[in-house]
């Protein structure tokens, strides 16, 4: 499955041929194709080993508000020793919107379910009113959507991108700009805040 | 030219076929190799062509400072209203990571350029001191990974995606955060700031 999910990552779900992959495990075409019936479904599998390996564990002993945001800077650091998943994830991922690819409805669901659990962190880390989705969900789809971006250029240039500082960078600065009552200029919870 | 461009928008670089793009623009293969000399140069081609009806003008009329940065938010606004280039960009940005990927020097240099110019425009208008490169660069970083990361999320939902909102909250945020005595809590300019 390994082998899969670097073949995947280093040529993408729509260039990768089962040919190679069954090559680089030992197996014939045949015998991958036993196991995993086609390539759409080999590369669900394999996202699906990725989110074992997850970034988020969608879960209930999830870490909430403040802890879950604090968290995805965490993750941005761990990403930065784990450059396979990384590039898989960041190549699928923007692949899945060309025509017609297998991956499209899981990264449309894994958005929807990540925009939700960030906007209601941002939400309960601020104390935003419950009415006001828009600006949490605005907020919730930027801090996901930078650490997308820092994916590609961090794997063009490891040496010009700390994506765990730039995350870090974000998130304090939408928690103080969203609750300034709460956070101070460099994201410090303010005393009775 | 845009034949080529909607392929490759379509199917990702690897993916596409120099067959199809020659069939769609009623041509022989022959013929679109006798203009272009190989699947590799049409690419570079619609990249030049795409650098033109381009997001970031690099030339000297460019805004500079804080008008640079209100810039990038006008052109997440008009970057709905091109699903095409932005889905050509995302597609090609994140598959440039991908092994031997033509590519892969076009992206390079241009998130190197575009670091250095959103750098700059941040150490402006926040008058950050020049010895202070490295907030500077991770902010600039976050600001492109932002308008980057949200593409892919428009593009597989644009109904739940308000890119140019999500920009906005992210500049202001930063602005505020790295210049508070310039920057009011909603990007606003302080009397005297």
């Amino acid at each position: 499955m390994h082998i899969a999910m670097n073949t995947f990552a280093a040529r993408g779900y729509n260039n990768a041929s089962l040919a190679e992959i069954a090559d680089r495990a030992g197996l014939t075409q045949a015998g991958v194709l036993h196991y995993f019936r086609s390539k759409a479904l080999l590369l669900t599998s394999v996202l699906e080993l990725r989110d074992q390996s997850g970034i988020e564990q969608l879960g209930a002993g999830r870490p909430q508000g403040l802890a879950f945001l604090r968290h995805l800077v965490d993750t941005a650091l761990r990403n930065a020793e784990r450059e396979g998943i990384v590039r898989l994830y960041a190549v699928l991922s923007a692949e899945s919107v060309t025509d017609d690819h297998p991956a499209q409805d899981y990264f449309r669901d894994r958005y929807d379910g990540l925009r939700a659990f960030v906007a209601d962190a941002l939400r309960e880390a601020c104390e935003l009113p419950d009415e006001d989705t828009e600006t949490a969900e605005n907020a919730a789809n930027a801090v996901i959507a930078v650490m997308d971006g820092l994916q590609v250029q961090w794997l063009l240039a490891p040496g010009s991108v700390d994506m765990a500082a730039s995350t870090d960078l974000v998130v304090t600065a939408l928690l103080t700009s969203l609750a300034p009552h709460r956070f101070g200029p460099d994201g410090e919870i303010r005393p009775g805040g």
